[in-house]
């Protein structure tokens, strides 16, 4: 099959080297970093960490060099979805199916403006950049996915690229419905990282510390109620993930915390925005969440000196 | 009379100044910050801005020489109340009143420890330090005052300190009750100190941003309910005083934000604490409280490094 991995970034190039070494697919890479996608195309890409080995991908920053790909895999930061999928598109036709592997909810949605077959996904392993062309692999970790309910996408695909990933080695289930899985992500990241972005904590300082601990309590609980709302059955507990990050070794940042420092646009608006506007549609109250949302998007509109 | 001011930073100068320039009173100014007292001692104390003049004060840091007084006036950083009185109480006796001019509740409590009579009390002018000596006389504004209720300290002694500060040029007004005028800049400082100290924004543009705007709103509606809970009038609207710091000339840093950025303790215990507290005692729910002070507490965590 031919696959194309569209925002190469850390995660991204986690799904395109593991796909590229199996040897069965021809694998794209699509990023606007310039330098990495350089990279890749004259040295291959590197990853190392959990798992340490180099192998060539078709990398480009050029979306018209993008051949038509059967399957794709968007990894950008939610708030490049809208652009970079526009730019995507005409790789995929009406057999092409799509999956989302970002945080938040609300990528699918703008993925299905461009395309006929979504599927909606949520990914744990995680990396960082070391230099273009490689990859730090932090942590692996087990990846969902199922039909996106609008695009009506057949199992058969979701099943395909499931089992084309983790015969690569990046073990992947199939659902029928993989909003649970998105769901208990969500509810996590919606806890840990904006207190993480707020405070400058650690996640393992936030989470034991006893005030931020009991913030994550109760973010948690409103997530909890939304998802109730919309009859989605979490795949775990939000807290289980949560205290799996606190007793990993080091002093692991949060994502947000990482765009804060960096100042980079957070991904507030699918993270606790999302739960807010599904407590909206549900009549479930999320002050927190609203609360948590509206410090972030101040912070960053500080950054404009207003 | 002989009265001593407590913490001698921008605002107790200007209380200091005021009273010392009447000709009425002895005035003593008691400050663990050396270079200040010094200088009052050398060369008197200076305000600018509001009122420009300089007058002879007795200066000290250390609170063996200050005699025995009729009045204080508290006026530290919360946090640092309890160690401030302990230090000054001997000057007191059981005919002398001590006033607190400080941000937040809970400060009158403190006092109470080591002082017959206590005063309750809130002041709206505002100053900052230019140097040893020398204060800058930001805003004028009223003091407001009444006696603190366990302590039982008569009217008469209210009056005669607002008297006396009213005819030193600081409008001063005596109450029965204090509380509205106390929780009214309680509720106010609650809102826009931490949301000004986790977003940096300064005062005017978190009003005029929506997000943050609507949050200012969402914390003094709790404030509200546990005011009305306790059978507090408040005195005067909140949000005029919200509205009349937006539309203030400069980009004003809320006292909070300014502490953060100097990595100094807040205050935020006596201010969102105490009102999560006082919901307790009553009640009554304030969630967004309890998650703006779990924030600010987590900020001040990491200054330690955990």
């Amino acid at each position: 099959m031919r696959i194309c991995v569209i925002g190469c970034g850390a995660v991204g190039s986690l799904f395109a080297a593991h796909l590229a070494r199996s040897g069965d697919h021809e694998v794209w890479a699509y990023d606007v970093w310039k330098e990495h996608t350089q990279a890749m195309r004259e040295r291959g890409l590197r990853l190392s960490g959990a798992a340490d080995f180099t192998v060539q991908v078709n990398a480009t920053s050029d979306p018209g060099e993008i051949p038509r790909c059967d399957y794709g895999i968007v990894a950008t930061k939610a708030i490049h979805t809208k652009s970079a999928i526009a730019q995507a598109a005409r790789a995929f036709d009406d057999q092409s199916a799509v999956c989302s592997v970002q945080n938040g909810v609300g990528n699918e949605e703008l993925i299905a403006e461009h395309v006929k077959y979504v599927i909606r996904g949520t990914t744990f392993p995680a990396g960082h950049p070391i230099a273009p062309g490689h990859i730090g692999y932090d942590i692996k970790g087990d990846t969902w996915m199922g039909p996106f309910e609008p695009t009506a996408t057949p199992m058969a695909k979701v099943e395909e690229l499931a089992a084309a990933l983790t015969a690569a080695g990046m073990n992947t289930i199939a659902l029928a419905d993989a909003r649970g899985a998105q769901w208990t992500k969500l509810i996590f990241n919606a806890s840990t990282n904006p207190v993480g972005a707020l405070t400058l904590l650690h996640h393992g300082a936030a989470t034991r510390f006893p005030p931020t601990g009991q913030l994550f309590e109760d973010l948690i609980a409103e997530g909890e109620a939304v998802a109730r709302a919309l009859n989605i059955a979490l795949h775990g507990d939000p807290r289980a993930l949560v205290q799996k990050g606190a007793s990993a070794p080091g002093k692991h940042k949060a994502s947000m915390l990482q765009d804060v420092l960096a100042r980079r646009p957070t991904e507030v608006d699918f993270m606790n925005g999302a739960i807010v506007r599904w407590g909206e549609k549900t009549g479930v109250p999320t002050p927190l969440n609203r609360a948590l949302w509206a410090l972030i998007k101040g912070l960053e509109h500080g950054w404009r000196d207003p």
